[in-house]
Order: structure tokens, then sequence, then C-alpha cells
């Protein structure tokens, strides 16, 4: 693709970087850019770099935040020995859509995914195992997606605190394998929260 | 959606304004570039606001420049009377690419669509019609997609320049009704331009 103009040309690079946009989409996002007030670009861009710069990670749960410890960690009505652990913040809002869970959560900001360069060392875990460690934690409850990096990662945190006294649980199978967390519906979602079952009855079935 | 950051939020929103982008969709990309170093966030931030406020259309063909006049205006080895008439920077490109054009383009910045309240004075089209009346253009060549958006622009155009001493004439059909310019492939676009017919004769195919 040969540009006219360079500011054009590095706009459209850039956009193109983003998963699932190609240079031909990227270009006509760029245009309707162009055509739209310039005011909708400058905000466009001004909220991405705010949040990039700006954004903070909750101290305890490593959830997105605006402030050192995110809502749920400061709210004093969560119960607190409960602790869900979950890939990102998108599984958090779907799960607290439910409003079946009053425990706290678990951001792990992955999958340990080998494949994709992700070991342990790349995600939250360590911090996760520390807690466990610390018997601030009565049960962990894993709701990672079920598909084979999810079931690796909980297998993976299990190993690192089976010598502790913990419970663990994951939520249900209610979701179908190979399925994201993010698309289940609420009720199977809330349902598989319910009926969690112990780690150990997960790994026979 | 409720989110756990006003900086995540507002970026979601940004980004979801984007056309065919929703709000999950805007969440996946923010979240990505979260995950990658904070300079590829700030130069893509960067490279949309210099872009929006420095970018500039060639006064002479409204295409898309970095200076006062496009390389392809600025160029003296290009046929100056000959003008090809197209939607956007887009169909320029796409036209560039066969190489079977040396004339100059005329940029209208869209096709009159009065359901998207695009009337014919949103677009480019009385300096168009003002390049006609000095007797500067001999030749017109019709280059919009084939829909009824294009056929309606064309004949507008039409109509304006119609009593002056102009030949006018619309790339061939080669390309199927109903597609855009900008997809169809390079011989197919190449031989359309070789090909055009009188613009009368094409109103009775």
């Amino acid at each position: 693709m040969e540009f006219s103009s360079k500011l054009l040309e590095n706009a459209v690079n850039e956009m193109s970087q983003l998963p699932g946009v190609g240079k031909r989409t990227a270009l006509r996002l760029v245009l309707h850019l162009l055509r739209q007030p310039t005011t909708q670009t400058l905000d466009f861009a001004n909220a991405l770099s705010t949040m990039r710069t700006e954004i903070k990670f909750c101290k305890s749960c490593h959830n997105i935040s605006d402030t050192d410890m995110c809502e749920i960690c400061a709210n004093p009505n969560r119960i607190e020995d409960v602790v869900c652990v979950v890939e990102d913040i998108r599984d958090v809002m779907a799960i607290e859509n439910t409003s079946s869970f009053k425990g706290l959560y678990h951001v792990l900001g992955g999958k340990i995914s080998p494949m994709d360069g992700i070991g342990p060392n790349e995600l939250n875990i360590q911090s996760l195992v520390e807690k466990v460690k610390q018997g601030v934690v009565k049960e962990l409850i894993f709701a990672l997606g079920s598909t084979m990096e999810g079931d690796t990662t909980n297998f993976y945190i299990y190993k690192q605190i089976q010598d502790y006294d913990v419970k663990t649980s994951t939520i249900a199978r209610g979701i179908s394998v190979g399925n994201e967390l993010e698309y289940t519906d609420e009720v199977t979602l809330g349902r598989s929260i319910i009926n969690r079952i112990p780690f150990e009855a997960s790994l026979k079935s």
C-alpha cells in the first residue's frame, strides 16, 4: 500500500497493530476519524494515552483500578477469605454481573500458555501463593476459561498451594469445554459459581 | 457494562465510537494495549492526534497530502486536462496501483447519499465544476463505485457541467453492480479505465 501522506501512513500502521485489524480496515477507520470533528480524534488519543500512563492495578488483586486498592478489595462487606482466581478484568466484570459471588478476586493477567511465551512468572501467581501461605485465604475458586491453558494454569496453582490449609474449587463445568468465560450467559455462569466442585473431583471428570 | 476504572471506561467508550467496534471489542482492544509496552499506546495516540491536526488536503484535487499540493497534482508528467473523479483516497490508491491512468484526480470526499445526510454541498463538487468552467479540463472520468449513490453523484455532476465543452466518461462496468471500487481486482479496474464509455451511453445501459 502506497500512501500520499506520511502522517496518514503512520496512523494506519499504528492502528493496524491492534489485534484483528489489517491495513485495509485500519485505513477505513482512520479515514472515518478524518471525516469526524477533530475533537473526537483528540479525545480518543488523549483517552488512550491517559489510560496507559495513569491506570493502576489493585495492590491486592491486580485488577485494573483508578486507586491503589480496587473498590471490591476495599469493600468491607465482601467475604475476605474466599478468593476467585480469574484471567482478567473482563472475567471480574462478567462474574460481578451475575451477583452470585460476594468474595474477593485475584486477577492473574492471563493463562499459562507456552505457545505464546507466557509462563507462570509472567502472571500474578506468586502473590496469590503468598496470600495462601499467610493463611488469609480459606477457599480458592478457580474461574478460568475451560480451555487447555485454563486447566494448565489451575493445575499449576493447585500444585503450589496443595500443602497449605486452603479449600480449592473450580466453577462448575456448566460452561462448555473450549469456550471462554466472557461469552457465557449470566445464568450458566451464576450457577457454575454456586455449584462449584472440589478441585480434586474436577481432575477426575 | 460496569467498569472498575473511569480511565478504562473512557478509553473503551472512545474506542467503541469507531465504526464496527462494539463495547466488547473495544474492551478487548484496550486490554490488548495495556498488555503491550507503554510506548506502543503513546505512539498510537500521538500518530492519531498528529495526523488529525496536521494533515492537509491538496488544494487542487482534495486528496490527503502532507503538502499544499499533492504529489500527483505537482507531477509535471501527468496529463493535466484529464481528471478522474473518485470518492476518496482509497480509490486513488487503487487506481494508482493499476498504473492505467496518467491524468489527475478529483476527490469528492464521499457520494451523494440523502439517507446519510450527505448532499452535494458536503462534497467537493463545486470546485470540480469551477475547474470545468475555467476550461482546464478536457475530459472527466467518473470512477465512483457502481452503486445507487455513485450513479446519483455521477448524474448530479454531469448535469452541472453538460453545457460546457468537456468530454465525460465513466469507467467500464467491468465492476459488478453493487460492489465498491476498492475491492475490485487490479485487472478489472485497469481495463475499466481503458474501456471507459461516454456518459450518455452509460445512461442507456
